[in-house]
């Protein structure tokens, strides 16, 4: 196997893996197909996009007529289907249904999965649940590693890519162990398993916090799956956090229960719909109620191939949107489909500096602001770290001049012009002592030396309607700033002017929201330097001169 | 014509437009198509589901051949289309492209309009630019005005359903006095225009400032129509403000210029997509290569169907928004497209008692809020004038016990379930001196008696990670509550345990960003009433025993 990273954007990244001469790209879904009784038929999956699949290697070694068949056509010809083909192991069944009737032993269905010449074989994993209490997650963990570390010796065919699952739960202290061991082991994929309750609850918050706890302990050069994860409006968030691969049976268990996917309201129920919002093959020859109106084996069929279609949309669109750049956009759109995505969104900020490390410098487009969620972006990390350790502030100066950023943002800003003219007219050494400094509702206090670097003048946003709180970035820089630079300056002037020209160059009131009106009581809290908030630059020169 | 209303929700509505015994369900879109030399034949058009299209009788008429050829077979035939067809008196021609060189009369182009039987004429307006000085607009408005009046003399069909276009640009007043005199007169859809430069600038704020205007001064028995509204990602904003019908080229230009569609990422160059996003039977059937290599004619005619495509969808996505009342949801998802969109949908809250009028008091499905912008719905404003003015507090209380509302909401969480008990274990004489609310990061106080009512039990949020400023709705409510209430009691405990229990039985820290941290401050600015803040149920007897 190969597993060449083309892009990345946030933890996301776009991918070649190639596995035994075949190549699909990731980030990408291998839809979950019954092994002899699958709704929609693989060839017609292929079509739809579908380069690889994840079966059901218990349910075929439990059934002898299949068994037998199966080992002696192969998988791929079994399924008639060429793509990739991943293959359970029967530990999900097992926890899922475990009555004590489901007898298999690690060996037999290894090797059988072997036999069978499955692309991605599974070992038989002890899921932890997220019932479970510390004791037994531990022992499963311990159980799955031991496991993990007898597969390796008893491989027999080293062409194909074994899934090492990692489990841990709720718990991240034995989540981080068992990601470490199997990060130690031969193993093609890291997947993460025993999220399906987590999934089913809208647990996503949960769900990302052990994504990326797995994602800082194994190797980047080796994918991430996570089993079970198919609702099509959480994998941009999934993906930012570091997912590569998913399996999910979802498109079809949705469908059964008669739902509809829609990235954009969420999934609906087909009885509720009198259009459908949708251009797909399936929706452009069906009305709902036509689908209504068909037997259930024919509408759930339907139905997951819309279902189906919508999720390669949104992975198309993700892909896009990585190899644009813009992952973190599409994912602040995304979450606004259910509470929960925005709570498991807000995870990030705990790993902020893991995510900075692969943050870019640098992007072709203009980032947009659109709430102030985008607060949990790593570039506004990166702007403090920056601001604290990098930032070398001008000799000399004596007078800080603050104005304020609005509308256009940086030095095409009719208040920057102005500025501009007005300092021009000083003398050498007047305006020598002169810093002027930028004050962002986003980024805090941004010196004029920086104004133009990436993305401080290359974003739009929309106003913060909202007071931040302290810790939120725009504060948090300004304190920086204003921690590390007070000594340099004797005076500081704020100007906060009563209205404002805008880009369509008319008179618009200052908004009240501004961060610069708190920005006095700041600076005084962290420093001695005398501040005045003036409204005209006429006034700025009269305060500066003043003894 | 007769317009019935058939579902609402914000200021949108469903309805049965009928026109000639022809009947378009609104909102809906009228495609722009060239009179004699459209891209998309008006038969894909209709194919694609366009039931109604808006063409130039101006071009028609400046065209001897073109002329003659639609006055002897009346516009249906010569654009072989027989859904619902509305044409242009050539006054956006006027203004885009005014050299002096474009003579026209009213007199004129009126009636050859209803001579070639169109649907939808519209009378020769004088549209107000956005670059207009006040006295220039006033005169354009007084022209359109007396025109609009001279038309309705002249009328020689009855049957077809004369536009009335309102003008009036940024000046309010000249707006809405256009909008009452076109609004009194025979017109049978209110259509805004001169607002095309606006939409090319991204200044939804103003278009939708302008819409809410015109929609306070115009009877609701009619549509309004606005001119040039094509960008599907400000659709659901624009009808969620009262807009019922729109046209546009947008599609079209668009498409000339190389841009694809996409609602959840915005218009896209389609030199830098590498996979398409969509299932439509564009996208389905050519990779981007593909139609980056055919020629400019019919890669427009493909990136204009697409286009199309994704507008219809986005309309009946709305449509099926309304009749599920999700439109608040469905605008608040599509603002994130662009800081502009999240501009726009804040002009709501200047608007939002005239909001409130239509907004339904009790829907289906629980409310969904995703971020603070939400605070723009009417239903805060709403639930704040029925604790104003409706609200009627139990008799004979003394002691205000406010317990948090977090993860669980209402009488099932587990906080309130420990706050029954413990009350419970009272006796009468103190159990009817007690008076619980709730303080929720939403609403602000919530009497337990409302805890049940629409929407306070039924809504799922994501927690406010960011603090509010007190002219957001939860300050408000709490501010008013205990204006109104405070003098009926003489202490009040609020409870702030370190750690709650949540939804999975998971035992989990109090969020700092709850809006009861800020309550003992605010209660004490309000009212002299004893405050204590508590960790434990058991202390807040023992506050209230105190002497």
């Amino acid at each position: 196997m190969n597993f060449e990273i083309i892009d990345v954007d946030g933890l996301g990244r776009i991918g070649k893996f190639k596995v035994r001469n075949k190549i699909i790209q990731t980030p990408n879904l291998f839809p979950v197909v019954h092994p002899y009784n699958n709704v929609i038929s693989t060839s017609e999956l292929k079509e739809m996009g579908a380069k690889c699949i994840f079966t059901n290697a218990y349910i075929l070694f439990q059934n002898k007529n299949k068994r037998e068949e199966v080992l002696k056509k192969g998988i791929h010809d079994f399924l008639t289907f060429d793509g990739l083909i991943a293959t359970d192991s029967g530990a999900f069944q097992q926890y899922m249904y475990d009555d004590g009737k489901i007898k298999i032993s690690p060996e037999e269905i290894e090797e059988f999965q072997e036999n069978i010449n499955s692309d991605f074989p599974v070992i038989l994993d002890v899921p932890v649940q997220l019932s479970d209490n510390y004791g037994m997650a531990k022992n499963k963990i311990q159980e799955t590693i031991k496991r993990a570390r007898e597969n390796i010796k008893r491989r027999k065919k080293l062409d194909c890519c074994w899934f090492g699952p990692i489990h841990g739960g709720r718990y991240l202290d034995l989540l981080n162990k068992c990601a470490k061991e199997i990060n130690n082991l031969e193993y093609g994929v890291h997947a993460i398993g025993g999220l399906v309750k987590a999934f089913l609850d809208y647990r996503f918050d949960l769900t990302i916090e052990i994504l990326i706890n797995v994602k800082q302990n194994v190797k980047p050069q080796k994918p991430i799956h996570m089993f079970g994860l198919g609702l099509p409006q959480f994998f941009s968030l999934a993906i930012l956090c570091g997912c590569d691969l998913m399996d999910s049976a979802a498109y079809l268990l949705y469908a059964r229960d008669g739902r509809y996917f829609d990235l954009s309201t969420g999934t609906k129920k087909l009885e509720e719909i009198e259009e459908f919002p949708c251009h797909c093959p399936v929706c452009i020859n069906y009305t709902p109620k036509e689908l209504k109106n068909l037997d259930k084996e024919s509408r759930t069929k339907l139905l997951a191939k819309h279902n189906l279609y919508i999720s390669f949309s949104e992975l198309k669109r993700i892909r896009q949107a990585i190899k644009e750049g813009n992952l973190w956009e599409l994912v602040e759109t995304r979450i606004r489909n259910h509470p929960n995505l925005v709570k498991a969104y807000h995870v990030i900020k705990k790993y902020v500096s893991f995510f900075e490390k692969y943050e870019k410098s640098y992007k072709e487009h203009g980032r947009l602001f659109t709430s102030l969620d985008s607060f949990n972006r790593p570039l506004f990390y990166k702007y403090e770290s920056r601001l604290k350790s990098k930032y070398r502030f001008p000799p000399n100066v004596k007078n800080l001049v603050v104005i304020p950023e609005i509308d256009i943002i940086g030095i095409k800003s009719p208040i920057y012009q102005e500025c501009f003219d007005y300092i021009n007219l000083l003398n050498n050494n007047l305006k020598e002592k002169i810093h002027v400094v930028f004050c962002s509702n986003y980024f805090g206090i941004i010196p004029l030396e920086l104004i133009e670097t990436f993305p401080l003048g290359q974003h739009e946003r929309s106003e913060t309607f909202f007071t931040c709180n302290e810790e939120s970035p725009p504060f948090k820089n300004c304190k920086i700033f204003f921690e590390k630079c007070a000594r340099l300056y004797e005076k500081c002037a704020l100007l906060i002017p009563p209205e404002i020209r805008n880009q369509f160059n008319e008179i618009i009131p200052f908004p009240k929201t501004h961060i610069i009106h708190s920005l006095k009581q700041l600076i005084n809290h962290y420093t001695t330097i005398k501040v005045k908030c003036v409204s005209k630059f006429d006034e700025i020169l009269k305060f500066f001169n003043e003894v």
